[in-house]
Parts: C-alpha cells; structure tokens; sequence
C-alpha cells in the first residue's frame, strides 16, 4: 500500500498534478494536511486522476497522516549539509531497497519552505533527488513525479538496484527498534540533544538490516541493554 | 550537449515548469516552435530558471529546432500499438544506452494532441513512460522532468559502485562502535550468548553506516548507553 502525504500544500496546480501523478503511477491513498490552497480549484489540474483528488483524505494533523504508516519517508530538496545529522539523506534509487514494507508512506512538505525539522524527525528515512548544485529545487508536484516513477520503473525493471537486499523484516520489528532506540535516547540524552545519536544509529540499523532474524537480535539487544539500565536505577 | 525542443506548447505554467527543470537538471538548450502560449506568463512558473527560458530559442518550423542534432528523441504517452511500427518505443531506462552522442535532442508535443505521425517519423528514437495501464498519460511538464531525471540519474549512477555509498568512515570509528557494543553485551547477555544480538547490530550498522558523521554520532550513542550502565551499578 502506498500513500502520498502532502503537508500544507499551497498551490492548486501542484495538488492537481499530484493527484493526476498518482493515477499515473498507481498509489493507493493521498492524504493532505492542513491545505493551503483550494482543493476544488486542484480538481481542474488533475484530469482523470480526479477520482484520487476526491477520495482524498484531508486532515488536521501530520501525525494523523502517518500514525498507522509501516514505512515513513519524508522528501527534502535540502539535504546532506556538513554537521546536520537530519537531514542525511538517501537518493531515490537507494530508496527502493527499503520498499518491502505494507503501509509505506511518501511525504513531501509545503513549496515554501519544505518539511519542517520537527516532520523530518519522525519518519524513518529522508529522500533527496539529487539535481543540479546550482539548482537542484524541484517543483513540488515534479519531485513527486520523479519519486513515484522511481517506485514504478522498479517494479518494471529485474534487480537492476544491487545493494543490500532488504529481505522480509515485519513492521512490529521495525517498531520495536524505534521503541527501544527512542527510549535509551530518552534515557542518555541530555536535555539539549537534537536527536542526532537516535537518528544516525535508527537510519544504520534500517538501512543496513538484512533479514527478520537479525531484526529480532537486534530487538534483543536493544531490549536487554534497556532493562539494565532500568534495573540498575532500581 | 543536451537540448529540449518543445513542439506547441499550450499550457504556460508547463513551458514554466520545463524551464525549471532544465535548469534543475543541467540542460544546455531550450527551443520551442511555435508557441501556442504566452511564454512571457510562462516565465512566472519558472522560479530560477527563468533565464532558461529567456534565452530558449522560439522557431517556426520543427525542422529548424531538430536539423542540427546528432541524435534526435521524440516521446509519446501512446505507444507499442499492435503493428505500429511508428510507435514502438523504448523506456526511459533503455533510452540512456544511446546517449553518447554530441548533441542530443529530446522533443515533446503539445500536451492536447502530442507529436504528429509526421514529426515523430523524423526522429530516431521514440520513448514512452511507462505507467499505469489504465492511465499512462502524463502531463506534458511531468514526462519532460523524468526524461530529464532518468538522464541525470544515469549520469550520477555510472559514477557509483552501485548501493549505498559507504564515504569515508574511518577505521577507528568502526573499531570504537566494536569496542562499545562488545561491552554492552558483555554487560547484558547471558553467560551462554552465543553472539547473536552483537552480530546482528554491528553488521547492520556497518552496512548501513552512510558516512563518518553518523559513524560518530553512533559512538557517542552507544558509550553513553555504557556509561549509563556503569554508572548506575557504582
């Protein structure tokens, strides 16, 4: 199941697109945050991708879009600035290893100022499509065509993608990692922290998991290393 | 050297758009016969790259805009009709095989008819994107940003070792993540551990480990864990 989710879109021409991109490329479910722009004045945009717009669904909260996501992927036309852990990113080719999951979620930020660090921080991996240094600030609705033909061509084409197979991990382990890995974050950090440490090794351990079994371990360990600091303080 | 040729165009925000692109995606020329929009409106969709546009070249005639390429690629959302010699085409994936050549033309056509039999029989290739069967029509702007994508892509690609691109992680940030999660299971697994749980996370983070900034953010998570530990059973 794919969904696209849009925070705060400001223009109508780029939700009509989107909602027109997803028929195109067959995504299950479009969800809008807080819109900014007219959602009637979009339908105009979106040809026969119409039915995608009126099914849409629009919410209050971004956490109402992605609360029930297996997989969430936040997009960002700034990425990998030198010291800023967040915003590591990895290209839409890499992506694609990492789609073995239900419920996966695409989300792209507002036109004005993208993603806000708070949205970025709670998905799981950021997106960046690389393009010209000088320039590389893509439409809004062209940068969710370039990640949705991503997706698509892939099903098309054999492995071409190498890299690390991303073999059957469930959902309720992926979440077990985050859990675990959220609370030791809750209980070393100092209260200033940004979340770096929790980012880089999150990211590692998704990036670079390869099946369920090492998923489970690592659950394990993460579990244990929990509980003795908890027992220890007892 | 890359051109885009756009044949009647009819929607400025799309020329706009393409504008954009090309500058988002380092294309050298734009031309475009006989507009069919105001290309002075188009110039508000463009953001920067309206000095593309500016300077894109406006001819009368197609042959104008084609006559000097070494390799001329024309596109069509309709495609592989049963015994349509004219429309068989190829992928955008399968199109970066024949790139090497000096100056490449890429022709899109109106976004209400697309190109004529006649203008498509006076290039050398046809592309088609493939989507969604029951709706592969893209609007003109999308197909023009992933044709440019893919081209991009394949440049960034074929520089690559293919996966994830393992930076410069030094080797004794490798050794200091051994070292710590090696004391942490040491301090939290059961004398007849065989290894598991410390396999499991070490080679993911090591697979998964993007570059020496996140390796060092790891480090630091992973000792204030340990320290964490000590600290409570002193």
């Amino acid at each position: 199941m794919l969904r696209v989710v849009l925070v705060e879109p400001e223009g109508e021409y780029n939700v009509g697109f989107i909602a027109r991109l997803c028929k195109n490329f067959g995504v299950d479910e479009l969800y809008i945050v807080n819109p900014k722009c007219d959602l009637k004045k979009a339908v105009e945009f979106s040809a026969k991708g119409s039915s995608i717009l009126l099914n849409s669904k629009v919410v209050d909260k971004f956490t109402d879009a992605i609360y029930d996501l297996d997989l969430k992927i936040s997009t960002s036309s700034i990425a990998d600035s030198k010291g800023d852990m967040l915003r590591k990113s990895i290209s839409p080719w890499e992506m694609i290893n990492y789609l073995d999951k239900n419920k996966i979620g695409l989300i792209f930020g507002r036109e004005s100022v993208g993603l806000t660090r708070e949205e970025i921080f709670m998905t799981d991996l950021l997106v960046h499509i690389p393009g010209n240094p000088d320039y590389p600030v893509l439409n809004l609705s062209h940068a969710v065509g370039i990640i949705l033909y991503e997706i698509w061509r892939s099903r098309l084409t054999s492995k071409e993608n190498s890299g690390i197979y991303h073999g059957a991990i469930s959902s309720d382990t992926l979440k077990l990692i985050d859990k675990y890995l959220l609370a030791l974050h809750d209980l070393v950090r100092k209260s200033d922290s940004d979340g770096d440490m929790y980012l880089a090794l999150k990211r590692s351990i998704i990036r670079g998991l390869k099946d369920e079994e090492e998923g489970r371990a690592i659950v394990r360990f993460l579990r244990k290393t929990y509980m003795k600091i908890i027992h220890s303080n007892e």
